[in-house]
């Protein structure tokens, strides 16, 4: 897609943006605001602006008259970006805010995924599964060998393979398929993990199928399971698909999940509902991409340590139980068919091993995924799902631990809060001086509700306006009607009813902020912990990798406003998504991933923060905005200070005005 | 048991027997005739002989009048040896034939069965199931590592185990097991084939359980399923079990199975109906030694080429057609409850390797059990059961054939052929003169039929007696009742209808020995052709190890006579019983055997004799008795020359005898 500039005026912000945007996008990533109140469905009317130059296409509305047409106006959430811009914002007030506050565009993580050829290039392409067409000599009177013999002795002249295993599975096979093309056949040929190990045959068809050679990478999530085609030649993902975890209606987390277990038949039971759903998944992306079952050759799995054991049936009492032990650190390759999984009996289910109770294969998988196994550099990688895990450390030694985050950064635990769905907000700007919102929704369409991301930049952005307190209050002196008290809590509403998709006004309250502050609290300082145990600060770390479904970017000055992330150049951030799924495909493209694999989970030296000392600490000072110690923000510190300042300018000159008038 | 010395008179025969044998067995064994009609059920009365010095017990019998019996009579058949004996045979004839055509006493196989403390002896003994109970530290809140975790780490800092594998299944049992005893466990480890291998973890038991560690072996042999409870630690057998194979309601031989399993949904019955018989078998052996099903660890089976393709269910249609492919030479490990063989799920079932079409896994498993492979003498293995298949060979190198022998050996196309359960005719002798039979059957009860050894005997007798020639055909001269023609075949009445337990005469006939010829011939040939293939003859074998059901023993001078074995001093002649089964118990017991088994099947060099030039001639010239070219048997042929003057004399005095009345 190419880029185009648009210039906003008057604050004379100028920002790259792909062709297609509306201006609305482009206003919020420059940091321009404008009043917006139905999420970019064009409802409210609110975005006006005036196209001085240049062509949009779209923005016509019956809220705007001909006269406003005629003079360029545009209602900038439906106006699409053809070519370069100059756009002005009507600015109601008579002090240009804009120009003050104006913030920094931007600064999302840099997204960061593995590809094959990139992997080829450091020679770690060791491919797991290989097919090869072999024309073999028919048996004859003389030379009556026994079928598995002639393959096995004549891949070992041709081929100078060694010490190949043949499972009963294929040698059942065998007598047939080798006389459906005259003993010309396409074996697949399973490669040891380690050099030492043997290759396995795992499948024989008849003729040549070399061309057709796929995995399945999954991600096995308590809330989705994801799930990926991978093409084995050219490691392109051809479809992909996620679904509900059909456990969910047995429990929303992994602990009242392992209740659920504890009853009688009750394992079973959660076993074959996410088996279920990894079925259906499967029929989708097999579906999509068109490719024949038959040609799977492996499936690569990764979940979090109750979700991992749940698929494998495997008692997951003790998980919730103190002294929170999981039952094992490693799983064998397992046949996927064995557990109900609907793909062919040659296929190997390959499952991610775990670290401990809370800290699973899904982790591990990222570590691996996200390349941080092979880094240089102190890296510190945060999954923020469901819960919230943290690794530090860096290719020689790595320590991690569970945080007991609570799934406020997936909405959980927000009274509007949702998924990133259609109609999320995902973000949110504020007039300073009217305190008058703008907001964009996923999908452009009225409000439903806020996403873990469009919460981090709400709270954060509402701090920075000085709309509420380091603690999460709002300043009571304020005057909007924006914000009231609701069974005497204090909330700003971020959409009234009229524009928003539901029956009630939107809101974000106190209980949700402090949520929010608590959720983040025990990610910084489960960092902190971790650093503090292995002797080291956050001013060591090299590198930032996040990753989680908690939308595609985060804003990355946002989350160091709320102290959710680390003071760091944004620079050092990475932003990988779903490295579950990521690893999980890794470890079905190149056996050099399970080669490290093991190491790597046995390297990784687990944390029980309840157990650490000095977590309670580093909590309880994390529970500010954004943090106690603001030496550990010293140019965030330096900005608040003096965005404080020029906000207390404009809402004094706003109240000498309408004092004056 | 103790040997008493019985001393026959006139001939003066001595001979050395256990306690508690009936002097007609005693006689049978010296070579003294006694004419005998009822297999030793004392209703004949004829076997009447004076004991003249010692104590017997029983012999009395209604067929006595009390003067007999104060005269020392007493019926031979009933009369069990208590004490050293000094026995008189009535001589009805005026001329001593018995001194005359006095027999060496009889010589049989060495009786060879191996057993663990010779294997331990030869450094042979790795045994491949070991358990290990372990007292492993609970976890604690400031150590969880997780249960495998905990396992694996202490069996290597305490055995020094590495590399431990351990499969679901277990993991799925730790969480529960382990803490039934409070982490007192008992681990069964799987010992790897190669020092190479990794060892596996394949069962966790609560609390001690080292002491019971047992495995089963079996022979799934095309009529019978043999298996047996070993015990581990002793090496012991506890329980042993035969049992038809029910797969015989499906066809007789390999080659009806065959063809039914080529019908829809033939293959999988056929399958059901072998493991539904090995269950049971299992039942047995289980219930009879009393061990805990959970406590056996291994299953070892052999079988040949299509017994064990229809047991592990793969396609059998090629075995069966030119050029006789069977699948595969080797099978890989297989969990026995996979099979539907009703064990633990934790046991594995190890399969031995075949060498073709029809030299099978029980060959192999022959050559493993009787110690053959290990041998440095030229040694010929023959196993006579349904079929005959033969080894010629030492250490270094074998080769092999299967001969189309049929079932003759087993009593099949016999007419009164029957296995060697009670009442088949096991032993023979004849009066040179009158003709009169002496017949002795398993169980000492009326004879009902004729088994394999029995059939040798009598053959060779009639032979050795000149009442047939050596193409099989009864001398048209003699003139006994016992030689008669019926539907224009020649037969000799064994045992008349009111002596038998069936409702006709037993007979033996020319046809009945036609076919003992042919078999015979088509073993012999087979080993000669193997002998000519390798540039060796008879003369170069240093030992012959014979196996098979037919009998724990064969006369080996009958078996000489007839052309059955090479003319061979009877100590280079060793039994060896169920070598299949042998083999079996041995792969069970020690590692050993499975580390050298695939190199010895892929030494084993396989003729297919019909396609081999000289096979045909060689068959054609052992279809007499003993064989076209008596050079191969001198001895042989200079006794028989010596006997043949004897009987004429002997039958010319008779008939003088009887011309001078």
């Amino acid at each position: 897609m190419k880029n185009v500039t648009v210039r906003f005026l008057p604050s004379e912000v100028e920002i790259q943006i792909p062709q297609g945007e509306t201006i609305i996008r482009a206003a919020m990533a420059a940091g321009v605001h404008i009043n917006a109140s139905c999420g970019g469905e064009g409802v409210c009317g609110k975005c006006r602006v005036i196209v001085e130059k240049g062509q949009v296409e779209g923005g016509v509305s019956e809220k705007l008259s001909a006269q406003d047409l005629a003079n360029g106006y545009r209602l900038a959430c439906k106006a699409t970006l053809i070519e370069d811009l100059t756009v002005r914002v009507p600015v109601e007030s008579a002090i240009d805010t804009s120009a003050l506050l104006r913030k920094a565009p931007r600064r999302t993580a840099t997204i960061r995924q593995m590809n094959l050829d990139e992997i080829k290039e450091k020679g770690l392409f060791i491919p797991p599964m290989e097919k090869r067409y072999l024309e073999l000599p028919p048996p004859g009177v003389h030379e009556n060998l026994p079928d598995v013999t002639r393959l096995v002795n004549y891949l070992s002249l041709k081929y100078d393979e060694h010490g190949l295993q043949v499972p009963l599975s294929v040698i059942r096979k065998i007598p047939k398929v080798f006389r459906e093309q005259d003993f010309k056949v396409t074996v697949t040929l399973e490669r040891p993990v380690r050099p030492s190990g043997k290759t396995h045959i795992i499948n024989v068809q008849a003729g040549d199928t070399t061309a057709q050679n796929f995995a399945v990478a999954m991600d096995i999530g308590t809330t989705t399971v994801y799930g990926e085609i991978v093409d084995l030649i050219s490691g392109k993902i051809l479809a992909e698909e996620g679904r509900f975890n059909g456990q969910i209606s047995y429990g929303e987390d992994v602990i009242t999940r392992i209740m659920y277990a504890e009853k009688p038949g009750g394992l079973e039971k959660l076993q074959q509902v996410v088996v279920d759903t990894i079925n259906q998944v499967l029929e989708k992306i097999i579906q999509r991409s068109g490719v024949d079952r038959e040609n799977i050759t492996v499936l690569t799995l990764a979940g979090n340590t109750t979700m991992t054991q749940l698929l494998l049936q495997v008692e997951p009492r003790y998980i919730r139980r103190s002294p929170y032990v999981p039952t094992t650190r490693i799983y064998p390759p397992v046949r996927a068919s064995d557990l109900g999984i609907d793909l062919a009996d040659h296929v190997t289910a390959l499952v991610y091993p775990q670290v401990s109770s809370y800290v699973g294969g899904d982790i591990v998988s990222g570590v691996m995924g996200s390349g941080m196994y092979l880094s240089e550099k102190l890296t510190l990688f945060m999954d923020i799902g469901t819960n919230a895990e943290v690794v530090i450390g860096n290719k020689d030694w790595m320590a991690c631990a569970a945080c007991s985050a609570g799934p406020a950064f997936e909405g959980g635990g927000i009274e509007f809060g949702m998924r990133a769905a259609k109609g999320a907000i995902e973000d949110f700007s504020i007039d300073p001086e009217t305190l008058e919102p703008m907001i964009v929704t996923v999908g452009n369409v009225r409000p439903r509700g806020i996403c873990g991301s469009g919460l981090i930049i709400i709270v954060a952005t509402l701090f920075e306006m000085g709309v509420i307190n380091n603690q999460g209050k709002f300043d009571r002196e304020l005057s909007t009607a924006r914000i009231r008290q609701s069974n005497g809590i204090y909330e700003y509403v971020l959409a009234y009813q009229e524009q928003t998709q539901i029956d009630r006004d939107i809101t974000i309250n106190e209980i949700d902020i402090d949520n929010l502050i608590r959720a983040k609290g025990a990610i910084y300082s489960g960092c902190k912990t971790l650093l503090t145990e292995v002797g080291m600060s956050f001013a060591d770390v090299e590198q930032i990798i996040l990753a989680g479904g908690f939308g595609s970017y985060v804003d990355l000055e946002k989350a160091m406003i709320i102290g959710f992330l680390p003071e760091v150049p944004a620079e050092k951030v990475i932003y990988v998504g779903n490295s579950s799924l990521l690893g999980a495909r890794m470890c079905a493209l190149t056996n050099s991933v399970r080669q490290q694999v093991v190491g790597v989970t046995n390297m990784m030296t687990n944390f029980e923060l309840s157990e650490t000392g000095s977590y309670m600490d580093n909590y309880v000072a994390s529970l500010f905005l954004p943090h106690t110690d603001i030496n550990d923000f010293p140019r965030l510190t330096k900005r608040l200070e003096e965005r404080k300042a020029a906000i207390a300018r404009i809402r004094g000159a706003a109240a000498g005005k309408k004092g004056g008038e």
